[in-house]
């Protein structure tokens, strides 16, 4: 594994994961009407930077891999939609338009998982933990849209 | 180039894309100060929608080729930070924050423009519009920056 590739994939995870601290929950989040099953705050951060290390693990394992191609698109598909879906979460409060971002993330991190698999076990195996939590994360998001059906989303433009 | 690896890519672009639409411009942004080189509105969405095309091509090109692995590290790392910056200026109005972002995403993209032509010509030329445009963006962002130095920041958290 190249450590400079790597470097460079945890740096778009850093952009990505920007996001969780320029957009904090703060106490919009906190009285939205949430599932028992809600995850701690706590535990957002954490489970995000161990994803976050595993999948620039996993890319640089397979870059520049003879049949990486689907991988690493897969790759960055991810990571867009990874950095998308706060702003328009804790941003614009759009919970239905976060839950189609979800749905989107969810299509590229299942897709990353099977590629990766397809190339080096260890990748693949490096985006298992990812693919659960983003299962659980669009399952909180559908849910908490259910809870909250008149919630109005943030019109910023007209801030 | 294979098709279906191009669409990956391109699914990419559009969710990096979608935050031009998520966050628009709107009156804010038309009162603040701003160079007179600054390009008109209309000029974006056309100069982007290039760009998109253009470095999804450029990864279709690359992925699976032989020491492309710097090229996809870099492809990855620009889409992230290219889908961070709006949500920071339109989004949180934080004109220093984006010009951050701005200068991770400039790196980003001289790296993947150096190491796509390292791996194939034409991928290299696909994103050179790229570079010059987000040296352009760059440059805007700062000057807008210097020029509206009281600029209050949104604070979403605390509405």
């Amino acid at each position: 594994m190249d450590y400079m590739v790597f470097t460079i994939f945890l740096a778009a995870t850093v952009g990505a994961g920007a996001t969780g601290a320029m957009f904090p929950t703060g106490s919009w989040y906190a009285r939205l009407a949430k599932p028992s099953w809600t995850p701690p705050n706590w535990m957002f951060p954490i489970m995000w930077t161990t994803i976050y290390l595993l999948i620039a693990f996993a890319g640089a394992r397979v870059a520049g891999l003879p049949g990486s191609g689907y991988a690493l698109a897969f790759w960055a598909m991810q990571i867009a939609f990874n950095t998308l879906w706060t702003p328009i979460f804790f941003g614009l409060r759009r919970l239905k338009g976060a839950l189609l971002v979800m749905a989107a993330l969810w299509v590229a991190v299942a897709g990353a998982t099977i590629t990766h698999f397809q190339v080096d076990f260890w990748a693949g195996l490096a985006f298992v933990p990812y693919l659960v939590w983003v299962s659980i994360a669009g399952a909180l998001n559908f849910t908490v849209w259910r809870l909250n059906p008149n919630e109005p989303v943030l019109r910023i433009s007209e801030l």
